[in-house]
């Protein structure tokens, strides 16, 4: 993976099943993709000030091999898996020490605050991701 | 309690100790405080729309008797114990059967969408809460 | 959709997009499970109790069409696709008036609660879904 | 104060107010507590395979002074401030740069993981605190 967040798991994470709760794994997820924009100079806020847009999730397919449990700490990895002109797809996967306990294919689009409609991916990003 | 939310425990909202995570009472809590604001008519996004305001929590607190478990039915209870300019005190009980297992006392502001300044609750609503 | 749960969007369900975060679709997901479950009448609680299983998601697919907003009504469906020995695989759309707003198709395992391994599903839950 | 967590804002903290979530403080709080518990050589999982306890909040009071937002990167910090047979009470505040954005006084007490009664803090850890 060309980026990884390490994120530990706490109570808040987990549920009475004793395992980490499904969608907590896509909030992780999340908070790596960010970071991911982050260590390319860009942030969330940044987009939204300076190009009045912002990536919604358009569709995810996520697969669960091992659970995540407390105080476990995990690599959250992101990878760019292919880019449109306004949609992006990402690879994710999470893993603890050398197994995978999830993988997930997120694609997001570039949409303008206002109307929420699709847009070109500012060419700042667009520029850094093609090097 | 002059209204009572009732809400059902899932999955979601417990933890790996097995009964329901203490953040998620406070969840509950802002959901009832919402369906009794829709009770007398308003809501959070008409109060955006029509008055550019909306409550923000200044203070909370809270103390919890017993622990709420997986599939619980819980009462959630909203009652205004005070209101002052910008400010409303709400009192909050988590009822499950006769036994009271959280209670709190929440403290709202009116504020302004766009420099989040507190500002007079509508006359519309406070009208409403003095009858 | 064989059973549908009524689901209000609360401002916790939401993020600064303005919109309901990609997770929370997820979550109204299991809460609508849960209740199908509880109209077959099971319930979480009693399948760890009187089984020692509970179901845990294996995978998922969302496609997110239109966004859900602040104080929108819901319409959570569940419809169940298929059924293997320890596998049941759902169909959940999210609805707001004639709207589809997201549609997913999730996997489910049976396991135990001890070891988190599959197992088969209960004969009384076959038997009533079979009906 | 004795601890302090780095917390980045993601847009799961978030709410359509365009602030952080009011509960989302107090899931920043549980975070920092269960890292400065692990700073003292200590875990939650540990505490319960070792003790067959955990910490449960009985009660918290928290005040907001300033919302954070989307990006902001937070410092969690935590203080023990009295310590009890069963029961330690904390001091956690939020910071931004020099500027407080809350500051929450909470309590928990160490409960059995089986009929979650108070019982002793563990001697490990109280004499971990002492020194």
């Amino acid at each position: 993976m060309n980026f990884v967040l390490p994120v530990r798991v706490y109570y808040q994470d987990t549920d009475a099943g004793g395992v980490v709760f499904h969608s907590s794994y896509i909030d992780f997820m999340e908070r790596a993709r960010s970071e991911w924009l982050r260590s390319l100079g860009f942030s969330n806020c940044g987009l939204v000030r300076d190009h009045q847009v912002f990536f919604m999730v358009r569709a995810l397919e996520i697969t669960y091999f091992k659970p995540a449990v407390l105080d476990d700490l995990l690599e959250v990895g992101v990878e760019i898996e292919s880019m449109g002109r306004s949609q992006m797809v990402f690879r994710q996967d999470i893993m603890r020490d050398a197994l995978m306990l999830a993988s997930a294919k997120i694609s997001l689009v570039c949409a303008t605050t206002d109307t929420l409609k699709p847009v070109r991916v500012p060419g700042a990003i667009r520029s850094k991701l093609e090097i």
